[in-house]
């Protein structure tokens, strides 16, 4: 039977006509890995990166040739081999627009990237180490359309001390120690803190570029404080009471992303779509706290 | 310290008011976990609700009373014992609006509920078992509306045939053995097929009932076949070969689904969404087919 | 067909006699989902419990039968209903002896149970909130053996605040203000603080019976602090400053849970084995720190 | 403060000398993620690994030093910039050995990896594609013993189509259609099928050399067949087909596997570990099927 199968004409299941039908919004395949080669300014770094990619499926035809989804996807992975992408919203947006070459019937395409990616950090004692993050990338494509939408993002592990806890405790530590009460009024108190996941996503319009890294610089600043692998005590000792300098709710970490955000893109136009996420894990609860913002730069510039 | 802490006049930095900030389109608390009563038509039962509630925060506002979320859902959830609540998005709106009476500054809250679920079903057999599902419940209040936006879902693994791979091994089939032709012309054949796991959610108006376990039949009905627990060897063979009776690409999943809402509530208005989505988890591929739409009763009903 | 199916002799495979084969130590389902009434002092509980269970198979069978595993669960949870069981190590004692009794072939049973689980919180307010934990249970039976394995366990999660950290910001604070050195020598600095989720497992012996609350208290006892669902400010005060006069390592609290055993239990015999683990999730890191014990109750008391 | 941190000398909160304490099985780390650049034959690639790390801890001291661990991983993976390790086991060997150096209090160290993996394959078409798979490695070193321990592993998602249902419908089939019976005697039927995830680990002795590209082939073979993220009809057509042509149950897939190391490492010693497990994800139950064994080849070869 397998040597007979290449003579036989096999019958096009997918592309059967249908009346009586709907339409569907995405159809696609989700959870498939490919290594990348991607352009860093200094050298070429090879990013694992996990997609999911999507067609609409007009109501006369029975399925999304599935295959082609992985096809246009190996096409510019080995592509990638000879000629590395210049970044992953510049990957996501080229499988957008190959998704609509392939899929004949479909108007629209949608491509979600993520990858983990690694950045050398300094601490203060001047010791480096490489810090893990994830990256992010969208594309949607509509035929007909010449501008594509894409957006990069990041996705930044760091480190929140809520405010609240320390000023309550400021009065209590205050009222059994008034001796100590103008020492120490500038002094930074005891805290909850706990691990904070912050997500950032900005639109990258056509023929502007947006940096990966500049973007997790906002977000680390926006924390309490970044997180780091290797901290000797000196070193730990300060990044804690650095982070106390600077007790932030999830809802100041959003905000104060908004506002650097508002600084570093001031040639970006109004309707660029930013996405703003934060999530203490807390540790005094069991659950966690969350904050998050969908806008418009122009909305924020209001 | 302690003991001194009740009679201090501690400071409520959450009410802070500041200026030059950004309003926040979510701000709350996620994985919280609670038991809830809810009445079933026989008995009562007890589900273990993961709770997602979240307002929004003007931007002359610090933060949001986190505590207020919990205490929400305390005071609900406690009440149930008493007093049963009728079902899961009932529970997410009376969440939802008892969050806009607490948070005096916000506009709007959102609610979002699951919760595992079981059902006895019957196979061809006779013999009986419990069935695992989850439940899926969510609800918008709008202060000064008077009428919220509430749904109910259900999320539900079962098992997918390929049409596609069927038909191609039909074709080798009947080319290496040709005097089988006729009398297997309507025989189902080996094709692949794998878990599939589909989600459904549709908006209940006001004074309308939408019953999880109908949601939960139209979806099972759906795919190629619904998954037992227990299959005995006639019953799985049974099982097994009506599924290749039905073979089903996702996309054929979520079609048949909105087939059998437009005919299940036809006196439902045309303003209600509906969301359906099916993956399968390839037995043939390390990624996932997947199919989603997004729509009104209206849009369906064109 | 499908009416066929009953009166054929269906083929038994698993039965399948072979030669040249391997014993395999574990054959048996994962993940599956019940819902088992539990015996509570006060009153009947239904418990969410995710089961994976066990046996062994000789060289000579094919295949276990797997659907003999779900009728001896099923049987089980259906008992519960009209009788409750008496706790989670005996429900999971119980599956693993009818295992045996099913699986004629088999050696040797093996299950492991898990479950969501809640009680009732004071705060030192004395406001109450429901508190989620995680159940453990696990047994093991062998043929010819009158007395079986069993262990009972819980997944606590708390708060640890670092002590290693706090040393060091005490330098740094009384080396910049030595004016408050005495006064404030034996109260807590600034430290980093962190979610922390601890397990405790322990064999229970035939006729000895442990309560998984003790082990519950045991646990929270041995964090710098437990959480809790809800902290108006004066509580939220005092849990977080009672959490800094407790640092704790992950080190200092797997051997604090197995000094609160030692002393809880001193009638135990010297084979139970103790298992504990702890792991915080750094505040300061973006990895964990984690601690372990595995050991006897006669190891610990030499 | 921050200038001031480094003149202080700091306190060594992990060095403290404890009485009356335990002695703990496992300290350390774990979910620290470094890219690692590995030595292939035909060319350098970069893996990215997550790492868990331990060591020992003694009664008397009460604390590891925790930034020690990670700055073991980090010579190693900067070394690996300059000159690529020569394989996942050896990194961990290597990790291990320098862990007992650095923890001088430590008398035992493990390391767990497991990475992403791509590996180029050919479908009877021609058309090559890039799989997806995972390698797992782990190594223990004892101080004083000249020998550690090391262990490859690779964790495959492949399919399995079940023997026992197969068998069923061939009786249902030929009882409805006798006269197809002896035509099709040899053909397999409708089977249920899914994925499955199976993994083998295998010690590595010293001076032996295993290639996790051939644990890869042994545990694809095992299956009923690989998966391809590529299938045009006539592929997908022949793939499905040959996966009917070799249904397994998971019991089966471990001993195949068992099989394949036999015959494939003859000059392995007998005390060499291995570990073969497989998990089908069942595609007419909500539940998995599972088997294990744990063994050596010496227990293998009697």
């Amino acid at each position: 039977m397998p040597s007979a199968g290449g003579r036989i004409n096999l019958p096009d299941i997918q592309a059967k006509k249908l009346n009586n039908s709907f339409k569907l919004t995405h159809v696609g395949i989700t959870n498939v890995k490919k290594p990348v080669n991607v352009q860093r300014p200094e050298r070429v770094i090879t990013l694992n990166v996990t997609m999911d990619v999507f067609v609409d499926l007009p109501a006369t035809q029975k399925g999304s040739h599935m295959s082609r989804h992985v096809e246009v996807i190996n096409a510019i992975v080995d592509e990638s081999v000879r000629k590395p992408v210049q970044s992953l919203e510049v990957l996501s947006e080229e499988i957008a627009t190959k998704l609509l070459e392939r899929h004949e019937y479909a108007s629209k395409s949608e491509v979600n990237l993520s990858s983990d990616y690694f950045l050398e950090k300094q601490l203060p004692s001047g010791v480096k180490c490489l810090e893990n993050y994830k990256l992010l990338a969208m594309a949607k494509a509509v035929r007909g359309q010449k501008i594509n939408t894409k957006m990069i993002g990041v996705e930044v592990v760091g480190m929140n001390a809520c405010p609240c806890a320390m000023e309550t405790i400021r009065e209590f530590l205050f009222h059994d120690h008034p001796k100590c009460k103008n020492e120490l009024k500038d002094v930074p108190m005891i805290t909850h803190n706990q691990r904070n996941i912050s997500t950032l996503m900005i639109e990258v319009p056509s023929n502007y570029l947006i940096e990966a890294d500049d973007l997790i610089a906002i977000v680390e600043d926006s924390m309490s404080s970044p997180t780091f692998e290797i901290l000797k005590r000196a070193d730990e000792g300060k990044v804690v009471y650095q982070a106390h300098t600077k007790p932030r709710f999830v809802e100041d970490v959003v905000r104060e992303i908004l506002l650097h955000i508002l600084k570093k893109y001031k040639d970006l136009p109004d309707d660029v779509v930013v996405t703003v996420r934060s999530e203490s894990e807390e540790s005094i609860h069991k659950h966690n706290a969350f904050a998050e913002r969908k806008t418009t730069l122009g909305e924020l510039r209001e």
